[in-house]
């Protein structure tokens, strides 16, 4: 038996996970985001195969990594969380660095730290593919703030994961509120 | 150019994985623990190649997943994070359950939820091994602790990760203190 609830205590960060180029980048909000590795220092991010960024990153060959902290705009949510690239570019507007060797764009809005792995590996683990890529340049953006968890996300922002994601559970199914 | 402390800005808990059986049972402190789909739930945990788990996960083809409290006693740290299986039992002495199916041990101890999962895939990334496993119970076992994550493990209990885990950080190389 399955009890949904003892998953929920599975500790998650959340990030907008970025690919793509300076002519046309997407992202969307992840919270599976792990160091595999140390040396070198490798970086896992689980990604649904129906999201955009899913080929997206494979054409890119790269992707970057920025960790929000608790004072990221609800608005962050709504627009990489719950809308697709395929219709509606997601950068515009925003705070953007790219990276120099892979080009790679980053959202600075709303985060502290940015990371950039240049892929290595990917594995199909059925509705979803892990990507895992090596770390070629890590960048704190303002080491004060407090990174959001998944948790501090449900419980202060009302947060819910969105279909696409890793952790979704659809409510309905388990008669739960 | 690689900033450690922004590796640290990513999220974890903090987890013992074991695997093996009711005569011989193994595990290991884990914080990279994470879902990588919903439909079915799968899991996925990290694990050092030098690690004794690494063979008797695959031996096993299954693995528990035990969600560490904040209460949990700091005895657990040195018993399965900083030993080896292969010269000491790690069990010897503890609340364990075992699963009915695939007969692996859980470490009730200081733990919030337990997980089970059958092994179905494995992935090799370099010095680390990611297990994929397909949920087949999970267990609440105290609602109202709270998980402990790998921040507050450093923050409160000045707690670091041993050399075999994904996010080790060999301070001498970068003089960190």
């Amino acid at each position: 038996m399955i009890d949904y609830s003892a998953l929920f205590r599975i500790s998650y960060g959340l990030y907008i996970v970025c690919s793509g180029n300076r002519e046309h980048g997407n992202g969307f909000i992840s919270n599976t985001v792990f160091q595999v590795t140390s040396e070198p220092v490798k970086i896992a991010v689980t990604c649904s195969k129906k999201n955009f960024s899913a080929d997206l990153i494979r054409q890119t060959g790269a992707f970057s990594i920025s960790v929000l902290h608790t004072q990221a705009a609800p608005e962050l949510f709504g627009r990489f969380g719950f809308r697709s690239g395929r219709d509606f570019d997601k950068l515009a507007g925003l705070d953007l660095h790219y990276d120099e060797t892979t080009g790679v764009p980053m959202v600075t809005d709303g985060s502290m730290a940015v990371i950039v792995c240049r892929l290595e590996q990917s594995f199909d683990v059925g509705t979803h593919l892990i990507y895992v890529g090596e770390t070629v340049q890590t960048r704190m953006l303002d080491p004060d703030k407090t990174p959001m968890t998944y948790d501090w996300y449900r419980q202060n922002r009302k947060g819910i994961a969105p279909p696409n994601a890793p952790t979704y559970v659809d409510k309905s199914k388990f008669g739960m509120k």
